[in-house]
């Protein structure tokens, strides 16, 4: 039994708790202690408190404390104070901090002799702590032991907070714990809901006990991640070998709804499939609005494979603009299996391009029908072997239902350009 | 001195605390406690872990505890059991739960009677606790009361918290501890930066201390909150007054930059003048690749003044779909005053509409040049009246240029029709 080494992440500051300000330093570092092999047991927000911080300090029960927030210069930045007070010591001021506080205000073009009282007063620190270096402000981290834990605080401004993590606090931690390595891997689905997907695949999350792995399902609007993980044993090695095995055998068993790994998008799955074969890109949407396009769009260098779109919204666009015949609007409606067929080849033929995309739905919340209620999409894809089309009915509201096309949409792609290699 | 109601949050889940999902919620909901007058002073964020769960709850404080997150379905979602043990009652089938679960299954397209048992047990709730209808999602809120504190539990997804917050527990926190009422406007300016902002309207500012009027800033890309609030005064009248006089001072100093309140989005605004007059809408976008068409599509019942746009990314679909001559392309480049112009009455003539949108520009990383830097965009309106146009500068990365670019893109055209009323 590997010993497990826990964090506990004190986040400070007024602003986080009235929704000013989301807070997103905490999944950051929660993140990074993972990587090695720390793990984040809880996040406390609270305000700046004197009270509220001390309680927290004396409270907290894990190996590490990293407190992040109220470092400021203005008067209502109380941390250092309140941390002088619980580890009994006092701020002196450290002329090497003061010296790299005013080097900042001098490259911002400020005068040393106009630098305020205030700013240097930032150099003033706890007398016991060990000062981790700033390189992007100046407040500076400090680091605290007592009874073989480790508190840190840390200014809130993210991106202060991360160079001070990674090139201060991160390696020192990894020297004083020497924690043990946690193997993580996440798989991306799409096309199955989080229910249907744990019963598809239940036998195979069965056997992930006895390689002491484990599963969590992490859903967000029409995708579900899957992530591995484990413990690394103790020759370092079999660890990435077991999670590697359990991920082949998803890989085989659900291929059509893995689109990637990690952080990945599906957007970018499918620009770096069309970069590769150097083909291009068309969409037609209606009930999606432009949404696909902006997810395309939204990839640097999507220029090389998306030409461009029509939003067709009115059906007097879908006719001049993709060719749409008006008896066949007429005869089948908007929202229909020949007419966002009709859709993907016209815009394809219409911009040139290898393939396209054709949505066509009821967003809702108003415009449905007993035959077709709020939710019911066609999608099509076009492409050179001809064109294929689906029909989906997505329930909740106008936005989901457009994010769920839009999804939908581009996994069709995905899936066809996949048969098509 | 009125008592004050405090709330502490606590977020449940695995995934918050490896950063794998940002936790938008706490913040979420401090702000609606702060909208009627509960202080929320401290969110506490935990894994999906039994005892962690059971400290949480018995170490709460204050007099509202919400817990959010582990409702699902699956296996590793245990809440509702640990409240059970918590509150020493059991799970009972909600038949009323049951039907609108198997309701929502339906409607998506399944038979009643291959709905998963799984599915069904999200109907299983404590027997002790006061069921809030979640019309959104098959996992209900729950409402216990112990000791004259309240404990409401409910899934982590954000819209599904969101509508049964709104609709089922502020409600009901207002009845129970009727906090002390606080008045708020917010007012949405866009065009002017956040030091900018506050220099146009420095002394006004000022004026606001002689009123009890507390004003917050509350910045996002491309918009500007600014938010008034005050106590109600014992007669509980003035209070309202005393806001919408400084409000409508501020109307009259900057009438341009102000384009709503409350929650109101750019895109409705227009989208109400248009509707009133009986006029339509087209687009032509480049940079933003259908961002701002997705932006106006968002609300409900667009489709009344919307009729289409093209997203023109290929120079080839410029001059094909929009009419743009190639030598126009050639001399000026694709981000210029004469394509933009040319776009914005190309895509009105095409489309037949009284008014339309075009932006080109350079969202990056890649394709800026000394002359053009990135974020660099041409932004034309064309309407009844002939085109203007404008070019703006956005600094910040290729996701910020386009939104930027699209709230730019709606304010001008939101201007320009004030201008032709």
């Amino acid at each position: 039994m590997t010993r497990e080494i826990t964090a506990e992440i004190i986040s400070i500051g007024d602003e986080l708790l009235i929704g000013q300000t989301i807070n997103t330093n905490a999944g950051w570092m929660g993140e990074q202690l993972a990587l090695i092999g720390i793990r984040a047991k809880r996040v406390l927000t609270i305000g700046d408190d004197r009270q509220e911080i001390l309680d927290a300090l004396a409270n907290a029960q894990s190996h590490i404390v990293l407190i992040t927030g109220g470092l400021g210069p203005t008067k209502d930045d109380i941390t250092k104070h309140v941390l002088c007070d619980f580890f009994g010591t006092r701020l002196v001021r450290h002329p090497e901090v003061e010296a790299r506080v005013v080097d900042i205000f001098v490259k911002m073009g400020r005068d040393p002799k106009d630098i305020l009282e205030v700013n240097r007063a930032q150099a003033d620190l706890p007398e016991s702590c060990t000062v981790i270096k700033n390189d992007k402000g100046t407040a500076s981290g400090m680091w605290f032991e007592r009874n073989g834990k480790v508190y840190v605080s840390m200014p809130g401004v993210p991106y202060e907070m991360k160079v001070i993590m990674s090139s201060g606090v991160l390696p020192k931690l990894k020297e004083k714990f020497v924690p043990p390595t946690i193997v993580h891997r996440t798989l991306l689905t799409t096309g199955l809901g989080e229910s249907m997907l744990a019963k598809r695949i239940e036998d195979w999350e069965d056997s992930l006990e006895a390689e002491r792995i484990k599963l969590a399902y992490l859903p967000s609007p029409g995708i579900v991640k899957l992530r591995l993980s484990t413990y690394a044993d103790a020759d370092g090695t079999s660890a990435h070998e077991r999670v590697d095995r359990k991920a082949a055998e998803l890989y085989e068993r659900i291929p059509e709804l893995i689109y990637g790994e990690g952080d990945e998008r599906l957007p970018r799955v499918i620009g770096r499939i069309l970069k590769e074969r150097a083909q291009t890109l068309s969409l037609a949407e209606s009930c999606t609005g432009g949404f696909v396009s902006h997810l395309i769009t939204s990839i640097p260098g999507s220029s090389a494979y998306f030409t461009g779109g029509v939003v067709s919204y009115a059906n007097a666009v879908k006719m001049e603009e993709l060719g749409i015949p008006s008896d066949m609007l007429e005869l089948n409606g908007a929202v229909s299996q020949p007419v966002v067929e009709k859709m993907a080849t016209g815009v394809r033929t219409a911009l040139r391009t290898d393939w396209s995309v054709a949505i066509s739905g009821v967003a809702g919340p108003d415009g449905g029908t007993p035959e077709k209620p709020v939710g019911t999409v066609w999608i099509a894809v076009a492409g050179p072997d001809g064109v294929i089309s689906t029909k989906v009915n997505f329930p909740g509201t106008r936005d989901l239902v457009i994010e769920r096309s839009a999804l939908a949409g581009l996994n069709l792609l995905r899936k066809r350009l996949l048969v098509a290699s």
